[in-house]
């Protein structure tokens, strides 16, 4: 994949900072330029808004977070950055300038990308001294969960400009679809304002309530273009006969349309004083905050399940998410704590909503999950890595004992540390703890034995000698600890302790 | 929750036969009358993916399913029901027929309700004797996985019908949404149909694909659809200042609208032939059975991701599924089988794509899941059932030793069976074996000792007697198996054959 190596941030509000944390979290550097005397802070927020979610969204390594800088001229910003980023308030006249300013002080390669919603291309860039890298990035809020961009040129924008700006979204886990021709407000704001200015008009009529409203799109229709979009989803309703048959049969119904078309509903004092007033009630006291902690929890795990869709190969934005999360295993180098002597701290996790049961308490498979995940952790330590298991070999997991000592509970922020107990060419003897991350409580131990196999012939083989010679230096800096309380025993065994 | 008893559906396509799999699948009878020869074939198909959907939907125990009878007449079928759904073609002179005849025939207490997409009810129920019983009950394909219905009355319709039916959806896992005012095409189909008519007129201009504007939508607004629909999103884009704040900025933008608003795009051949290619192209190869599968299992993935939404407490469509799988828990009893004297077989599933790895293979901690629902089974069996647990009681698990013997792959059918080792007043001593559902082969076990605690005092107490008297009893039976391989070995512990 090809990346950013650094980006500038012209433009720090919801949009610019939503951007801003998605190179961060990429592990990309940002400069940001933004006179607000309040950037900071929002940029602030967003970015630990976007951290929440990712911690949600992937167990998946994240690399290094990239440099935040904020820089006092936008020269400093944009100086040596290779995607520059434009998020200023919607007016022509202030983006052109901004735009000449840019096109002015980067680097003669640099792409620049322009997030406005509905301005074209072609007048953007008409003032620039290099136009033809100049296009339309248009994404969606929140920036950092949702992947679409429209990515639209102008007339002087270049093939190579469309074509850079493509391949450099993914490893950022964004999708950046082509808008061949350009139009005002594009694709997807051409399709919203149509039902938005239906929806005025069904409020405005008294037919329904905003709640009401809202409850017909999440219960049906939004959960199917969540997925499959419109003419996928048609596609479907049309049967074996397919989308002509679909046409033929809903085509005649547009002739006499139900919707208001022509005309445009008054945005009076009394109608935004009902939707306001509407949009409290369904908002039943919870705040904006509340929300969009909500909805970030929600787009985390509807991405996640679109994930595992498709009989587990991904679907939409879940196959995006799949390859992105690929690349960032395929980045990771698991690099090992300083000091050896102690058991290697290899997982730090937040107990998410979608962990516990009715009561708040973490369900039992998912403390093996967090095994699991240490587990991984220590593989790739040790150099059996995705690579490695790409190539045809792997540890599989042939026993495990789990002890409960305590309870994990939802929001609790855990991790989880591993001693090596011993390593032979085939086998590998591990044993985890779970504990709070901040009182240090054991939640929860795991003892495993891992054999070591080659997957195309089915059977066990002896691991890498690389591989060995990691898991033996850790056995030789472990051999001084104390074999853990709870290994070596059995269900049922009584404690250590009562028999001393 | 008040239970329809007998449901009727008269009409039995995709939309009827959506209906019929919701009420067979929620236990509930179901007579169908529909005079096409193909009726049964595909109301047949309709049913099977509704079972495949449910299997990927909830964990939780369906009902026995109910019984589905083809009747020879409209007048046998919707005799003795109590909900009547009329799914007939979307004709005005038809339906009105076929109300009438339904209207003479049925139980004078009947709720009668149409899946007119359309049509206002009050055209619907002119000719009735009792009208006040009819009112459209709009579903949205797939109707067995989609929760909504919209509940419109029309100028007779009496408010209790309307009350009754919205409360007697719940029970079968949907969601009546009260239209107060009858237009045509009520809420949804006028949504649907202003965004219909923007994205025919982008196809046509050459603005973009069918693929790049399906992509537009599930790439970005589809996913915040799916859980908050257009309001509550847009409160969300109006930060703190809300949803007053929103509408005072975007609202000017309605007075020079992006989208066509006074032309209605003529459906021709060519560009029917251009959508109707440009959907070839997307589909991929991809059939309609491949899709509708694709589909299901993507927006069981969606809802469950929704249930887990909202700390744990579930989110709109995820809220409802979490309150149906609570009152399929409640309603459920584990029935014991016949003979005690074998491992009780208590768990009969399949891999599901979100269980699997990149090779197809069920996730380590997913071998859990299914021994713990194995628990969870035993734990209904012998009365410490939800009720039980809300009462301040309950079994926790404090170890757990997994031994795994062979591999589980996506799709394949497995089942889980208990065997009990011992019981005392605070301690339950199981075992448990994981075992290909055709060929018997054991995949894994897992040896668990569970400890039975009051939850409000958060410490050890004994069963309740007749919790013990139940275990007791199986323990009895159990009492001549042999003690099950691995039971009582710790980790790394030589198989017992070799030391033989």
């Amino acid at each position: 994949m090809i990346k950013i190596n650094k980006a500038a941030c012209v433009g720090g509000g919801v949009i610019g900072g939503g951007w801003i944390a998605r190179f961060l979290l990429a592990g990309i550097d940002v400069d940001v330029f933004d006179p607000h005397p309040e950037a900071g802070r929002i940029v602030g927020e967003v970015i630990a808004n976007a951290e929440r979610a990712y911690a949600m969204l992937t167990g998946a390594p994240l690399p290094p977070r990239g440099k935040l800088t904020f820089c006092k001229t936008l020269e400093e910003a944009v100086v040596d950055a290779d995607w520059i980023q434009e998020s200023v308030p919607e007016r022509l006249d202030l983006k052109r300038n901004v735009l000449m300013e840019i096109d002015a002080a980067c680097r003669p390669d640099a792409l620049i990308g322009s997030s406005t919603s509905g301005l074209l291309p072609s007048d953007l860039q008409r003032d620039m001294q290099f136009p033809e890298r100049l296009f339309v990035a248009h994404p969606y809020n929140p920036v950092y969960l949702l992947p679409l961009v429209e990515i639209v040129g102008g007339e002087k924008t270049s093939h190579a400009t469309i074509k850079a700006a493509i391949e450099k979204l993914p490893p950022i886990g964004m999708k950046g679809v082509h808008i061949t021709k350009e139009i005002e407000a594009f694709v997807g704001d051409r399709l919203l304002e149509a039902l938005w200015r239906e929806a005025l008009w069904l409020i405005h009529d008294d037919i329904c309530s905003v709640e009401t409203l809202d409850d017909v799109i999440r219960y049906s229709f939004g959960l199917r273009w969540a997925q499959m979009g419109l003419f996928q989803t048609y596609r479907i309703a049309g049967g074996e006969a397919g989308m002509r048959h679909f046409l033929a049969q809903f085509g005649p119904c547009l002739a006499w349309p139900w919707t208001k078309l022509t005309d445009v509903v008054d945005l009076d004092d009394a109608l935004v004083e009902k939707i306001g007033q509407q949009s409290d009630e369904q908002a039943d006291g919870l705040s904006i905050r509340d929300l969009e902690r909500i909805r970030d929890e929600n787009l985390a795990g509807i991405l996640q399940a679109l994930k595992a869709g498709n009989g587990g190969q991904g679907w939409g934005a879940g196959e995006l998410l799949k390859d992105f999360e690929h690349s960032l295993w395929a980045g990771a180098k698991q690099t090992a704590p300083a000091d050896h002597a102690v058991p290697l701290k290899l997982v730090e996790a937040r107990v998410s909503p979608a962990w516990v049961d009715y009561n708040g308490h973490m369900t039992e498979h998912r403390y093996l999950q967090v095994f699991g995940d240490t587990t991984d952790a220590l593989l790739r330590l040790i150099g059996a890595d995705l690579a490695y298991v790409e190539a045809g070999h792997s540890y599989y997991t042939v026993e495990t004992h789990i002890r409960h000592l305590g309870e994990a509970k939802l929001g609790q922020a855990i991790s989880s540390a591993c001693q090596l107990l011993s390593v032979d060419d085939k086998r590998l003897h591990i044993f985890h703890t779970m504990s709070d991350a901040i009182s240090g409580e054991t939640l929860a131990t795991a003892e495993q034995m891992l054999l070591h196999v080659d997957s195309k012939a089915g059977k066990s083989s002896p691991a890498a000698p690389d591989v060995l010679a990691k898991a033996r230096a850790i056995i030789e800096a472990h051999a001084s600890l104390p074999l853990p309380d709870g290994a070596g025993r059995h269900v049922g065994q009584k404690p250590r302790v009562e028999t001393a």
